[in-house]
């Protein structure tokens, strides 16, 4: 029998009840700071102020992660899937750390702290970093985390278009937002998977399971990470940082952590050297927001103005369509902008023009598949009566502009 | 205020918690024995023999209608649509009584038990009798559900793609069945009617609620109402009151109750007289099923073995195909039946061979409207973002063929 | 790696998600027409007069033992109690076939049909008979059953303060109910489960698990099982059983199916022979229902009566009291019936002096146990804080009297 | 019809769905700064340091508890109880503000940074601030919320044993903890609500609904708010505050935002002039975690250690007792501290010895009424059948001494 004797055992969670840390390494790895990190940084970063219950880090979602993926390692062995102790532990591990590298807030922060790095290469270079600290326990979890390793559907499990990431991700944002349209079935989802083929498959009764998923995610998308609050609460938060960084490049003085001192007057290069690695490891969204409330009543207008307008929420006014802007209306609101007392350097930060993009379903790069019981394998898209996952692959683009609510168009 | 002295004023559900009975009159309606009678009859006839769980009631899903109808008509009075509290109150009892002519299991035995007479034709002979009893207090309700009153929206709160029926049905089975991919927002969707020049419709932000909706329905329809389990029950059950009736009208003597032999021995045409009206109130799923039961030892062959493979579940052999069932493959079963020892006149019970058809949102002969915040009217398929919706309106069709598990193929 | 050849193996319970069947033996005993009967009688008899949910069948309870006794094992299992692969499917068995002699309705009416036979030794005699169908392969199951085994806990896990059964049906009928007050954790709890010294325990930490399963079935009890609605229509239907049976001893024609005419019309005594079972496997709520239908129209006015009544939920008037009814007070309700015209018969049937008892947790004769930390065992109702633990093992006893509405006291 | 006008009027709840914002006052109370700071101010403190899923803000719990008296205003009304749109309003108000003078963290926090000045008074205080603001449109909510309102059951609402604060939090607290052994019934006990001669009154059949209420605040105390774990990290969070106003009294340097610096370094008496409420109103937990952070390389040793032990989760070790840990105790670990080189003034903030206590109903002060159909009206603690509801009166305290793990007793 697999001893327990590590300490805490049990982390409760209100959508899977009791999730089980599995073994002593793990453990460790949660109780890491490295880790504890990501109990303070938020799984949908400005989504709160649209939905107020999305408060959940991406520590829970990780910790999530790990007990789906132990759910789906379990239903595949017991369809006969031949996958070891080492292997089962590697892939908990790869899905628990696939997120530790991850900056606060959100990904549209990459580029304003850390120019051009995606957060995927920080969680590599962390793990690799926990790889020294813990003698090498998780090199078989690094080589299925990129995907070196022979078994490819390890790594479909960790990345891909139904991964557990997406399973939990969508099933936990559903939650805490209480958008219920996005409410999917990751457990049944689960119960469907198999292996053929060294392929992650779904068995053919679990075909809504899928669709139910798919279009959860779609609806997911436009209700809750692609909401237009959330969307513009975001760029004005890119803007305010970018705005910093410019500041600090000029040697103004921005009252800020050390963490956040650090990455606003340096410049970061993709290998991220030991001193870079464990300041970003302790930067984490209370550095962001704490900052910010501090530059409301900082002299430089616009970063004064941005950060009290994310404080209070008293954001920009978006305008959606689903035609491009045209040039002639941008004109006319800079036109308006102008008129009412906005320099051309505010134009830069006050006034949005941008898209979002949804595509349901991406079949081209990364399809699923169904496992019939003829044994036939067959691409989600080709199945027969799916015209409407078909329609789903077809990405939707809306765009949008965004202002102060005080500008008046004439 | 208005005065509760009715005696039970509320109803425990396990899906919207209390529901209230509104009035003494509503009270009294629910009382009668013609109600009581839905008691008796399962929304999901055979389907308890694929989910053990659907043994949920039509009384149950009336009551549940009425509870929502009342939510919808309080959400449509916030929004400024002037609803009499005569008005609101017909609506409610419309919709209370929708299926007060349901007979015992499905739709289907509508064509054994009473050839070619639709519930709604009898639940209307159930509300015109009750409005005698009641002296005329059924007067409006009855003018809603036939569709001749005045205000369209209210008859489409009842029977339209989008009414208060499906909402509660969808959620009600999905409930039951366990079935979570048709687990519908039925309240949030309520939130989001509206009525704009006497049209129901659904505000833009509804969109989402809307597609979930339409999803849910085509799911649960795949899923629960046309699982091939389910429907070569109900085809056997058909099959098996087919022969009854036969049996009956070549004088067979068939022990059941007073009320089935009434329906089984007499040819009852479309205008029901009072007493097989009143005959038919005191028939329910158990005169059907307790009289199959019985004829498990009728000297009838056919009767004999259909009732016995109905109580047991030792169900047909189902082949679904996408494609018709080809004219050579129905004949090879014949021919391979007909070896085996089966007879020409077994072939008309034991062999079958029909089709099911699946289409989620119907878009032509009755639309859904959506509500934009310009004032706009936009039909739902057109709505721009809703290529999957589109989709959704082209029926699917399934073609399948049953026959005794024992028959070998060869 | 077990092979999963056997047909269905998978059945959907909407409390929790899908329930797997573990092997062919158990598939063939859920298949078998013993079984299958569970599906005819519901769990709570007459409690859907009360709560219209309530339709739940024993055969969807039995389910979800087997469901909940399986992961009850696995728990046990990966905290290092050896269970055989034999024994773990004995006591899933035991669990499963637990009911299979329960008549149809409840508990009361064992003494209407089989007079003073409980379904226990009903369902052992099931099990014997199934035993020798399945060339003995239920020996173990049995002798668990019996608790005759040497390993005690198994036997517990079936029968005892905190068994599978109670865990199954408590959350069961509250979903189903839709009495959130009696919604317990089954899952928490079996997660807390532990063996000691052959004795089932329960970990410490899972002490406010059972405290809130303690309440939730005392919450049941006065809710839903002892609800006087649900326990008015039980005795009625007992004192019309009754009236059935006398009439049957006087030669009187009664309609009903085969299987409940051998019942109402012959003596049964304790030990069955194999016809009284056979004619046993065959009755269900379905004969009762239809022939108490049909019995409407029988000449005897007090089977008449009662069936009406029954059927139409027209139920008696209930007056609950936490004191004895006094003799006085009977005696003046005896008085005023007959002075309205109620014979001396009809007074055994119509007038109901009874009472019900409940009894959260009994820890007299079958203790629950706590394990702390530290290794000690300490019985539940001891464990320091519990003072309301203690308060609930104190029978509550209500006392009642029922009476036709239409009685007049004065 | 009331106009909606107003912007957003709806917000997302996991728990209740959609809450609406009734009217144009409410929505700019929502929108003002001082209100929108409680998004940054958890409901729980640090018990996401137990419970991952517990990051839920007091402007969500707020919300809810508008939510909720809205519903429970119209269960009165339509009961008959008389209640005019502007009491409606005003309470409405009063129970949204109730926590708006709420500080960082749990209300042990109030003794670190503003001495001995209760929530209660400073929200008071924002109320009469904000009735400036809006024109004396909040008097009649500040009259209700201080008790000085002719209609007590008003203030009840707001505050008593059952009171919607109640109601919200543990429904919300259990949710998002995922303790499921404290979710109640809000909405259940709602509907059972009446008033009786100005008194706030349950309906007899909501005695069990009641029970149920007080067993779950009973194990949400022991299981979530008295955590061990949680109030650790509490102890330790108000002993860290400690030090720093010490250390601040010393002149020390302490990095950390302008707010929180005002309350370190400034004496604050409980009349909160105009200065010292608007830079209360900039200080959350955004301020108290950020400074946290910074102060892990503070040179002070104290300092330092506790925020790293806080930050990183390397809390002190608890032992739980049920009696009083004895003086011969405390001696023996102070001296094993001692000889392991802790000084003494490391004692005063590394050894922690202290107690929690639980009382699930405090009948004495303030008691819960039933209201039976008789017309009496009964405290529930007499209401015959509750013997555990009397034995929940007892305070039930535990005892607890903290020490760093590190620390070898022998």
């Amino acid at each position: 029998m697999k001893s327990l004797s590590h300490k805490v055992k049990i982390i409760n969670d209100p959508i899977y009840g009791f999730i089980t840390i599995p073994n002593k390494l793990i453990y460790d790895l949660i109780e890491h700071p490295y880790f504890q990190r990501l109990r303070r940084i938020t799984q949908m970063g400005m989504s709160n102020l649209v939905y107020p219950g999305a408060n959940h880090t991406r520590f829970h979602h990780a910790v999530g992660c790990m007990h789906l993926m132990q759910k789906a390692i379990q239903v595949l062995q017991n369809k006969g899937v031949q996958i070891s102790e080492e292997e089962k532990n590697a892939v908990c591990i790869a899905i628990l750390l696939h997120d530790i590298g991850h900056g606060p807030y959100s990904h549209a922060l990459e580029h304003s702290i850390v120019d051009g790095i995606s957060h995927e290469v920080i969680s590599l270079q962390f793990m690799k970093e926990l790889n020294v600290e813990f003698d090498g326990a998780l090199t078989l979890a690094i080589e299925i985390f990129e995907g070196n390793y022979k078994r490819t559907f390890l790594n479909q499990l960790i990345s891909s278009q139904l991964d557990i990431d997406r399973m939990d991700y969508l099933k936990r944002d559903s939650f805490y937002t209480g958008v219920a349209e996005g409410n999917i079935s990751s457990e049944r989802l689960i119960d469907m998977l198999n292996v053929v083929d060294d392929q992650l498959v779904v068995e053919e009764k679990g075909i809504y399971s899928v669709e139910k998923f798919i279009v959860g995610r779609r609806l997911m998308y436009w209700q809750a990470y692609l909401h237009k609050t959330g969307v513009v609460a975001e760029k004005m938060l890119v803007n305010l940082l970018a705005r910093a960084k410019e500041l600090a490049k000029d040697g103004v003085h921005l009252p800020c952590s050390k963490a956040l001192h650090y990455f606003l007057y340096k410049d970061i290069d993709e290998n991220f050297d030991v001193e870079t690695l464990k300041t970003f490891s302790r930067l984490d969204d209370y550095d962001i927001l704490s900052a910010i409330k501090d530059w409301i009543s900082h002299e430089d207008r616009v970063l004064s103005k941005l950060s009290e307008m994310i404080i209070n929420r008293k954001l920009l006014k978006v305008k959606l369509s689903n035609h491009p802007i045209t040039n002639e209306h941008i004109s006319f609101v800079k036109k308006s902008m102008q008129e009412q007392g906005w320099s051309e350097e505010d134009l830069s930060y006050f006034l949005i023009n941008d898209q979002i993009k949804n595509q349901a379903y991406n079949g081209s790069a990364n399809k699923i598949y169904l496992y019939y019981k003829t044994g036939e394998i067959v691409d989600l898209v080709e199945a027969s009566d799916q015209l409407n996952i078909q329609a789903l692959t077809k990405p939707v683009i809306k765009y949008f502009l965004c202002y102060p609510k005080e500008v008046k168009l004439a």
